[in-house]
């Protein structure tokens, strides 16, 4: 079952909606019902994620969520425009993924969805795909070009942390090149299935333990499965406190991301897109280590770059 | 439930026996039952390994799977000296580390466990200590001991690739340092519970991909989470190969043991103490990167190390 936690519109509200932007990833499902002026009217958030939905299902799962705020009568669809992993081939319907270098997101290449229900017309946003080191996206995309609607044509070196972990280049509106780190992935497999997980309290972390690890796997990358195992032999040996074993294997996964992206973030400005204890997280290893961080809102970009999505679609059906 | 392999001695056999050897590990219990001049009369295989015995359970585990080796009547009692997680805290009785450098095994260092059963003398090895860069072993001191039997005074590097994978030096007879690395543990971890495990069959591996994976990770250790990535998008882009995705995992996670250990292996000869698939691997990458790897049989290595301390207790109980 899914826990939902999703704001009502009143009456006027509804009349007001113009469309809907939602983010519809493996494991959360967001959406924001948009009014005149990209104004958020409500906001809906799921644990329906794409991998709790089955096939065929996921019209009803998203009506579920988003149908009160559908105006009653519909004089015309409600657009949707979507995100995430529902484009993906164990998604909704598979969006073929663009290639690089492109623009983060084009009016051109999103797939249509046909539903039963006559009140929405949902669309979906096709993730990138790198050819040469290969590498995938999905939701991030929509980020990017939130980011571009407000950067423009600036170089930005973007880092994303998150259960796959980006790092993206984006020049003159155009994604260059990114690669994925599976940082969030390895923490949650070692700090909740392997040995160490006794070993670990996810509590609070202790900043100074976290510098320390980052600094560790930033000057042996090659060694961090030693290092991993040293929680445990620490723990065993002189009883390494539990809330310090949890800053240690965050710091030493977050530094051996950023022993690999060094060239990227050495002396340079990173754009942080992310939100939560996660990219404060990043921004303090990346301020530490010397390079200017900034923070960015993952929610209004993801809005931003599907507005800019769905205003392209109005233009598109005028001309 | 255990599932348990256990060869029967007749009752001419049960006279022979004089002590029986238990290597107790984490998730498995080898017995052997041990005649006149080391000669191995039975032999028992079971997964009753520590994590499956509760507190207060050690004994009975036991003699669930020897007690029929013991003679009827039991004039005095059988030793049985134990090595491995038994001694662990979370074990049959804790026994404490011993610190290096030391000998592998020390035969005034077991602890003793006292028993209910008076057919039996319970003895377990201690694992063994490192204080800076802190680690620990429990298990493989006493291969090492059966090494050191064999080898004498001379020098050694040593890897016991596993769960833990371990690489210790011998010198004159000491264990002079060791270092472990979770090698087994995150494949694991990555191929039955990641979003990689979709991509893996672990039928069968190709030893080219299995190169090309070890000297990947050997190239670019800090970027081992971007390249186990890689193996979902190549799955997702190219329609890789279950069979290769195994291979490839398998490559980059012991290419990044050997990046850490290079210094260890480059150009010098590798005694591997192990069995089966995982051994042949290490052998076959470290040959490949013109390393000299020798195999050495863990199992009659632990019944010598377990050998050498069964004899020295008998000369300490004659002076």
């Amino acid at each position: 079952m899914s826990n939902e936690l999703s704001s009502k519109l009143s009456i006027t509200e509804r009349q007001n909606l113009e469309w809907i932007a939602v983010d519809w990833g493996t494991s959360q499902f967001r959406a924001w019902a948009i009014g005149m002026q990209n104004q958020v009217l409500a906001r809906a958030d799921s644990n329906a994620g794409v991998h709790k939905v089955a096939a065929g299902n996921f019209e009803f799962a998203l009506l579920k969520i988003i149908g009160d705020w559908l105006p009653s009568p519909c004089v015309q669809p409600i657009q949707v425009v979507i995100c995430g992993m529902a484009g993906a081939r164990q998604g909704w319907c598979e969006a073929p993924y663009r290639s690089l270098p492109c623009q983060p997101v084009s009016e051109d290449q999103l797939t249509e969805v046909s539903t039963y229900d006559s009140r929405i017309q949902v669309f979906i946003v096709p993730g990138l795909c790198q050819k040469n080191p290969v590498d995938v996206m999905r939701g991030e995309e929509t980020q990017l070009a939130g980011l571009v609607s407000r950067i423009g044509n600036d170089s930005a070196c973007v880092c994303l942390p998150g259960t796959h972990s980006k790092w993206a280049q984006l020049e003159a509106g155009l994604v260059k090149q990114f690669k994925t780190y599976m940082t969030g992935e390895l923490f949650e497999l070692l700090s909740t299935h392997s040995t160490l997980s006794f070993a670990i309290s996810k509590d609070a972390l202790n900043l100074s333990e976290f510098h320390r690890a980052v600094a560790d796997a930033l000057h042996k990358p090659a060694d961090i499965s030693n290092q991993l195992f040293s929680i445990r032999s620490t723990a065993l040996v002189h009883g390494l406190d539990a809330q310090l074993a949890y800053s240690r294997l965050s710091g030493l996964l977050i530094g051996l991301e950023l022993a690999a992206t060094r060239e990227l973030w050495h002396q340079q400005q990173v754009r942080l897109i992310g939100t939560g204890d996660l990219v404060s997280l990043y921004s303090e290893a990346l301020l530490e280590l010397g390079a200017e961080a900034v923070i960015e809102d993952v929610e209004s970009l993801t809005i931003d770059g599907l507005s800019s999505l769905y205003h392209s679609l109005q233009i598109e059906s005028v001309t």
